[in-house]
């Protein structure tokens, strides 16, 4: 009998996932700055009537994210440096729009085909410093930047939900962006908070028993991505899913933030 | 009465998804060189106890394809060439696998880093022409290509099962692939059927009203993405996933072997 019951934990913690369900919550409201993100949020579970389990993870639009911590910015109030004139003159570009996203860089890796393509101070490749000049409530003239620190804010966001509902969640924060070699944008994630960010499969074995050399896989990005099938555009019409069924408990907790690779690392640069 | 209908139907049709299932199949058998793939999937459709919807899509690991259209190589079959011979010695690699990599692939881009990063002759950037090595149940020496025309395989597999269960269903099959900038794999399109690639939601607008520029939106490598989090480690483990509530009305129906980006559209090259 003890036996029997040693073997059924067994097989119940080596049981992959087979299933997953997705909800996006119905008329979340449009953030404004200082807005209680994690308030809005177990608020609108409420009107959804989403019970939330342990283990769930909510998935947020970093767009949301950044316009509660009113990372807005004018480009009227920006007074270019030279090298920002020089290259709106190349670009035909606002040079004001241009020296924001040179604040927000660590350096430039390309001009060319007429984009900016930069590798952001929080480290990700990406072209205009992820800066957004759709889906804002003003003028042009207003561009929304990533959040200061992502990973504080996903963080924070799970804690403090937490605190509210008494469940144990994860937060991923998920922005989309276009890549090299393939069309269109997908959604990536910008970080993450108590769920792992790569599995590491290393030295398990495939199904035939060999063993495995190396396959990580990114999992936050898988679940950025999936959850971006329901945001919308701009991940703003429905910024808030819900992730259940996903089992999170056998890996290790890394932030996404780290899913970054660093250029002597990236096989393809 | 008659324009109440009318407001109706509009709003059905504007109605974006709030809800995603998906489903892995259980005891997928492990499949062999002329396998009836379609036959396998309906069966263990049944043996699962799935209900196929109209609109529900399949997403098929490139592995099961290939290992159905009999994709084998033994790399002890192949007379390398001096080009294969000569990068052997430079990347300590087997020359006949090389020679395998070189025969797939249109162009090499890299031999940087101890890797082979080509275009693929289907058009992909990839490493090592996204040839397999793992979960494959033979010797080392065997290896598995890509299937020759993934896109003729998902139009096929797409008949076939829609013959079998009488319903309209898409079909993505998906592979795991390295990225640049980021960590880890993640799953992508090889090729669909019967479902859009991507999403132009160029013309639409935002949801202050704005007129988006352009946000191409790779639905097809999303789905993939979702379903690669149920297949497990060389998407092996679950080779057939369900995706049930994916709204596939509105869009156009691009292959997702259009996903690949040419060179000189390219943003990052």
């Amino acid at each position: 009998m003890f036996i029997y019951v040693i073997v059924l934990t067994q097989i119940t913690e080596q049981t992959i996932m087979d299933h997953l369900k997705l909800i996006a919550l119905k008329d979340f409201p449009l953030v404004k700055p200082s807005d209680n993100l994690s308030l809005l949020i177990a608020e609108s579970l409420q009107l959804n009537r989403i019970e939330i389990e342990n283990g769930d993870v909510i998935v947020v639009a970093q767009k949301i994210i950044s316009k509660s911590e009113n990372r807005y910015k004018n480009i009227k109030d920006i007074v270019p440096t030279k090298k920002a004139i020089d290259l709106g003159k190349e670009l035909q570009r606002d040079p004001g729009f241009i020296q924001i996203i040179l604040d927000e860089s660590s350096k430039i890796i390309s001009t060319d085909k007429n984009i900016i393509l930069v590798e952001h101070k929080l480290g990700l490749i990406n072209i205009n410093a992820g800066i957004d000049r759709s889906n804002i409530d003003q003028k042009d003239d207003i561009v929304l930047l990533l959040p200061e620190n992502p990973s504080k804010s996903a963080k924070k966001l799970q804690l403090d939900i937490e605190k509210l509902i008494n469940r144990s969640i994860s937060i991923i924060i998920t922005d989309s962006m276009t890549r090299p070699y393939r069309s269109g944008v997908t959604n990536f994630a910008l970080a993450s908070s108590n769920i792992q960010s790569l599995i590491d499969l290393k030295g398990e074995q495939d199904i035939y028993g060999n063993t495995l050399k190396s396959t990580e896989i990114a999992i936050a990005d898988e679940l950025s991505a999936a959850a971006g099938l329901l945001m919308g555009q701009g991940n703003d019409a429905q910024p808030v899913v819900i992730i259940k069924g996903f089992n999170r408990d056998n890996y290790s907790k890394n932030d996404a933030i780290n899913l970054i690779v660093k250029e002597e690392d990236d096989l393809y640069r």
